[in-house]
């Protein structure tokens, strides 16, 4: 089955303490959408301006990606800069273009409105609102977001949660929407607004599950060095939604070991800048990886 | 086999947002010898005043820990105080009042010299030196620490390293010592210090085997509810020792196991102020949350 993934589609200028790469390929979607194609047929909705360069449309082509619902539109690419610290865990946004991405509204081409599964990528919850009110009975809806959405569009955001499946914020985000401190205290406070499954994502310390075969603690893949953060969460996202989506069946079966793939793309991810570590990436390396981890977390 | 264990012995008084709870049992040795005693027989070396309560050495008995070792003299207890922040992870001394260990020197009763597996729990490294001096060719040697002693006597700690099978340190130490902020950059440099095994513990997030078959990622046990951190890493490493003394046989086979069962028992003494959960522990309750743990991580 294939991922209807939507998101936003950006170009991105990324500084850590070690280098300084302007306009890659980023934005929510982009990220998710690779990830996922390792595994299953993507359909992706997105707008981008007349400055988008052509050779991210290919990288996206190459994957299999179905751009029939990616915009091009006249005007600027949504674009974003941002600054590492050491650690690679802080950053700083530098500067915020939204461009053509102040008018998108996503619209489903009609091939996409019945896909199974639906990734609401990173991206203002009324916009994810929107899509999900024209897909037609998927079996699978998960979103993502940020802490800006939890600051500028919180009743949103609270009326979608009753929507989906599958919620995945990171650990920050849980304390801040739920005001408390215990992780275990957060998931409860999450379920009732809604989804049946939470994922907390700890940055390098993995992810927690939590759902009605209670907790999952999925393992980070640990990495000698990062080159660029960037994209990890989309990338861990995506890459679950399109094992879940090849893997077909019942969804309780096969989320944990979706997460642990989650977990293997967003590593590669980590390993260059932008998605130029994760375009080079092969499913046999992505397996490679994923055997490896297990060895790592065996006793 | 047995563990012998060296380290300190102390009342601890303990604040935290929620309680306070003066003079506890506490010190290195005394978390690391309860959570050994659930495996294999423990012979204590340590030094208390004659205030120390006479139900701290019946609780030590209850767990047939050996206190031959145990030196008891005139004057006060070594007394630490310390208060928690809301969010557990961060402590700050209130006070320390190091009565009668300050001249604590450590002496092996002769039946001890001859134990095999050796824990140097948290103690200054020149003490954790003169007990390798008596011992009479362990096994296995084992040796925790603390920042303290990277700051007042790494020459000591320096050659202690060399003496070691295994180090035990949490990330900050391990970033201290080694100047490296990439915890793969901190573990090669560890090893080249002298130790065959690394272990850095993380707190919450668990820990990292390095040793002759790769690097091991050990899972903490999640905790809806922490009441006091305090003497979580000397009952990990405790129980480790305790659980390898008991395997017997090599090291390597039984290391990664050995360090869940220090995840298990660990996770107990958070649930309690100082050893009052831990004191009531059954072994049975251990291999149900090991049990538990194996659950949480399968996929």
């Amino acid at each position: 089955m294939s991922v209807l993934i939507v998101g936003s589609t950006a170009l991105d200028s990324i500084k850590t303490p070690k280098a300084e790469n302007p306009r890659l390929l980023g934005g929510s979607a982009s990220y998710a959408a690779v990830a996922a194609s390792f595994f299953s047929p993507v359909h992706l909705v997105g707008i981008v301006g007349d400055d988008f360069p052509r050779r991210y449309i290919q990288l996206l082509k190459r994957h299999k990606i179905d751009l029939q619902g990616l915009q091009v539109v006249p005007g600027k690419t949504f674009h974003w800069s941002g600054e590492y610290e050491l650690n690679m865990n802080n950053r700083r946004t530098l500067l915020t273009e939204l461009g053509v991405f102040e008018t998108f509204t996503p619209t489903l081409p009609e091939t996409y409105r019945k896909s199974s599964f639906v990734l609401l990528a990173n991206i203002a919850p009324s916009l994810q609102h929107h899509v999900l009110d024209q897909a037609v009975r998927p079996k699978f809806v998960a979103a993502d977001t940020m802490d800006l959405w939890l600051n500028i569009a919180l009743p949103d955001l609270l009326t979608l949660l009753k929507r989906l499946d599958l919620f995945v914020l990171n650990d920050s985000e849980a304390h801040q929407l739920t005001k408390e401190d215990n992780l275990f205290g957060a998931l409860k406070r999450l379920h009732k607004l809604g989804p049946k499954y939470v994922i907390i994502k700890q940055g390098s310390h993995g992810s927690l599950l939590s759902g009605p075969r209670g907790l999952f603690l999925c393992p980070p893949y640990p990495l000698p060095s990062v080159v660029d953060p960037t994209g990890a969460g989309d990338s861990f996202v995506g890459a679950l939604m399109g094992y879940l989506a090849a893997a077909g069946g019942s969804v309780d079966t096969h989320l944990r070991k979706a997460m642990v793939y989650g977990s293997v793309v967003a590593s590669f991810c980590c390993e260059g800048f932008g998605l130029t570590r994760t375009a080079k990436l092969t499913r046999s390396q992505v397996e490679q990886r994923f055997r490896k981890l297990q060895q790592l977390c065996r006793y």
